[in-house]
């Protein structure tokens, strides 16, 4: 058996490129005392892997030029000299784009509870995103209005969902007819409002007509200036990702920063490592949801590990629809 | 006696003009059942004026055109048919740009605690907007570095003299040598850069060597990209005002929005109203600090109503020293 991994072959300045990546064989890793040697199943694409390939300055260090591209993965343990895995566990764990690695730091779960592919989402990094960044720093009380963008993707749709079971409002951005019908008559948000349309300020109007007292931001961007001169006083905005600027060389200049004196917002950002001493809380949680049917989810899924550049190309086009994946076995 | 007043005559766009206010003389008011006669002594002037004077959606409704400008004041009672006033009281109001005036809402000060102008400053609406930005929003811990803009004015200076009593490092920015000197000196922070000389980034890493906690912006603009962009994790924002905005008709602009992410900033709108119920919590500490000799402050006079609108203008343009006032009697 041999290792397959896709390295970082170049940084793109803007869009992001298949040339960007290599694909290389590589002889097995070997466990060392304490680690599992894994068969990653499932590799995890996020729109953060596009800061990743820059160097520009980010809440983690850039992946280096022939690298091994980061990633969160599930897999199988094939054989394991850790104290508490054994071989057959099922396991989450950050190996990146390859079909092997060896760690110490893996973490079992159960596939009982729900499919492996789960753990990357719903029940995962997203659904993990959503539910601190929404509890803890969108504060949602019952009747009030929750607005999200990316309402289809991994973080937005369980943002929506988790709302809803809070007793708020929820209603969706997303791009496209098709994810706007998913979101609103599977995911049961009270409205979706389509971005590609034109005129997002009216249909903002028209779907919060009380306002909006949380934003939960995934894209920055005019939209993010839009939906700020919709929130009301004291309104929380969550600042969780800026893909809208992810593959421009200029970022965008946001123009009502003065939305959050006169209506005394507080937007505060989210990365979901913040909250890694209370995973277990948000897993227990969102798996309880998950269990009673309340958290729907979609899965978009490339094959094969050669494929994953392109599926993350896609991804940051907002080509994919619901938690991208690369199946990899 | 007749009571003279200054109105909104116009509103500006651009820049105030002397054009945009008119005097004019009116018969002296009659205080009703509960109210009381009062002689203004001093008149405020304050950023958040230029606001008013603008139809654009703020956090309170703009001056009607022939409405006298509002403001607040200190004085005395002429004439008590106030339930716990009397004649001879000294008094804070809000009965704005006028010599005289009637009202139910008047607070008795005391002279010996500090002198009348001072509760228009130092203990008034600016050394309190001071008090809760920071230690409610700002909420400096002992050793971090807080930065404030507008450093010599009535709001910032309180800012980093109680940041200092606190225990933090206290870097001002104010416009001109001659201010820096003052806050250094006499106000005793630690540092303070003149934006005036050019390339604030560079001298901001120099005061800052450690990077920035709290900024308390009273300005936005420019100065509030550069210092996002030195921010420290977990940093948090108090947005106080935008004055560098208050004459241009097209917002600045932005850049760095995705610092607030990439470094998990906290960023609060901050108006001093918001904090009524605790207004005599901020005075005593305020008063105490004062009384032990450890907050200084500087004021700005212009003598004479016909002379506020000449005095917003100077301020709007930086070139008041210390709190604005305006010296009626």
């Amino acid at each position: 058996m041999r290792n397959k991994r896709v390295l970082l072959a170049s940084r793109p300045s803007g869009w992001v490129s298949e040339a960007d990546f290599r694909l290389e064989e590589a002889p097995l890793p070997q466990p060392a005392q304490g680690e599992v040697l894994v068969r990653n199943l499932w590799l995890s694409l996020d729109p953060y892997m596009r800061g990743r390939m820059s160097d520009a300055k980010s809440y983690v260090k850039a992946v280096e030029l022939g690298e091994v591209m980061v990633g969160q993965t599930a897999g199988e343990v094939l054989e394991s000299r850790h104290p508490t895995l054994k071989a057959g566990d099922k396991v989450l764990t950050q190996l990146g784009w390859q079909l092997y690695g060896t760690t110490k730091e893996a973490m079992r779960v159960e596939e009982r509870r729900a499919p492996l592919s789960c753990y990357l989402g719903v029940l995962g990094m997203p659904g993990m995103t959503a539910y601190f960044g929404l509890k803890e720093i969108g504060q949602p009380k019952a009747g009030e209005t929750v607005v999200v963008t990316a309402a289809s993707g991994a973080v937005g749709s369980v943002v929506g969902q988790l709302a809803k079971i809070w007793g708020a409002r929820a209603v969706g951005i997303a791009g496209g007819g098709e994810k706007c019908a998913y979101v609103k008559d599977e995911l049961g948000f009270d409205a979706c409002i389509d971005y590609k349309a034109g005129n997002l300020a009216a249909a903002l109007r028209e779907a919060c007509p009380k306002g909006v007292e949380v934003y939960f931001d995934n894209v920055g961007g005019e939209i993010l200036d839009t939906v700020l001169a919709r929130m009301n006083l004291f309104g929380r905005v969550v600042v969780c990702g800026t893909i809208s600027d992810y593959n421009s060389s200029d970022p965008y200049r946001v123009r009502n920063w003065r939305a959050i004196l006169v209506n005394r917002l507080r937007v505060q950002g989210m990365i979901v490592f913040d909250w890694k001493e209370r995973y277990r809380e948000a897993l227990d949680a969102l798996a309880g949801y998950f269990g009673q049917g309340r958290l729907k989810y979609r899965e978009s899924v490339v094959e094969g590990l050669e494929n994953a550049p392109r599926g993350l190309i896609a991804l940051l086009k907002g080509e994919n629809f619901g938690k991208q994946l690369v199946k990899l076995s």
